[in-house]
């Protein structure tokens, strides 16, 4: 599309959220809604929300709100969310099989095609109406099915080797929820989900909020509106 | 501990990855780091690492770099993570049940100490060692073990409902699972996990990807099998 503008990374990882919310108020009917609304339902400031849709053209109409529904509709584009994008996983522990299993996928634009173990006595064991397969399998798997996304559920351990063969094999976006940094080439893209992170920050303000003013250190979680909810 | 300035969010969001990634050296026999090796491993620059650790005083010895096990023992210092913290989890389903019974949350510092729903059928059985209480007995259970953080793993449309009562009965802090917005007085900190929030972010740099950057372009072109949003 050739943007004059980089969009940062801190918006495009808002924007999911304003199409959880968005996607949340057409399904109570909401027809409209101002982004002060929008951002009091998020929890960002209405000045947010129009500076972060700002980089993608003109979305509301002064006065009159944003509709909802083409909102949603054009945030979805944006993100690519017009499609159901294929994933594998790999690990068939207790993790990877409620990642294979979870049913909020496919609503949100996202289908487990594939999960893949090393363990013999995984492999062809049923995960919902997927069939455990062998690893080695994998790189067949992703070219046939034209897969990019990738979710490692491996231990920390395994899970570099992991991301390499997927990698290899033509992912381009990793899903981590193995607790260690991946390593991989420019080009490819690796997000974590580790939730003992996050609440490892969270302790950070429960042991720093008695100390110096409580109003104050309570107050610390709005005044972080710089800084994307997830 | 009375420090003149805030500390932003997104420092301390990174605190708990530098936890991690010390951690994972420490265990691998790393005795010293420099700032540009533990930024390599992580995935950031030297610069971010002494500017987000300047905050908290003075850690490296000029050329001599960071002492592992020292950083460790004082970011854990900082997040509050030198206790193993109690935990309380609403919702027993098939995510409620991997998260209570997830051995990861112990060697980093907290841990389930009870489990609950309001499925009479779920009520009383086992999840691990923890046996699923009725729900209503939460408050009780919260104060009796000085509980300050809640995991809401239930569906969207009650997580509200389960947010308020954690919050009346003295939770502080509240990691959600459910994909919706939680509003919280303030004071409470709510931090949302939300794979599928992350995988539409991802999937914006995948159908982006071709129009900036010709090299990452030329990898990508695959991706541009049936993408032509954008």
């Amino acid at each position: 599309m050739g943007r004059d503008v980089e969009v940062p990374e801190t918006v495009v990882r808002r924007l999911p959220i304003y199409v959880r919310a968005l996607a949340q108020l057409e399904a109570e009917g909401v027809k409209t809604i101002s982004s002060l609304e929008l951002g009091r339902y998020i929890g960002v400031t209405a000045a947010q929300i129009r500076k972060d849709l700002s980089y993608f053209g003109e979305f509301g109409k002064q006065g009159r709100g944003y509709e909802v529904s083409h909102l949603l509709g054009e945030i979805k584009r944006i993100l690519g969310l017009t499609r159901v994008w294929p994933m594998v996983v790999v690990g068939a522990g207790r993790l990877g099989q409620a990642i294979a299993s979870y049913d909020g996928f496919k609503p949100r634009g996202f289908e487990v095609v594939a999960v893949f173990d090393n363990d013999p006595r995984k492999v062809g064991q049923r995960v919902g109406h997927l069939v455990i397969q062998d690893v080695t399998e994998l790189p067949e798997t992703v070219r046939a099915l034209n897969v990019k996304i990738g979710i490692v559920a491996v231990p920390a351990a395994e899970a570099q080797k992991v991301a390499n063969l997927m990698v290899d094999a033509g992912i381009r976006a990793v899903l981590n929820y193995a607790p260690t940094a991946l390593h991989v080439p420019e080009g490819i893209r690796v997000e974590d989900v580790d939730p003992v992170a996050i609440l490892q920050s969270l302790t950070y303000y429960l042991v720093n909020a008695g100390d110096s003013d409580p109003v104050r250190a309570g107050a610390a979680a709005p005044a972080g509106d710089s800084t994307p909810e997830l």
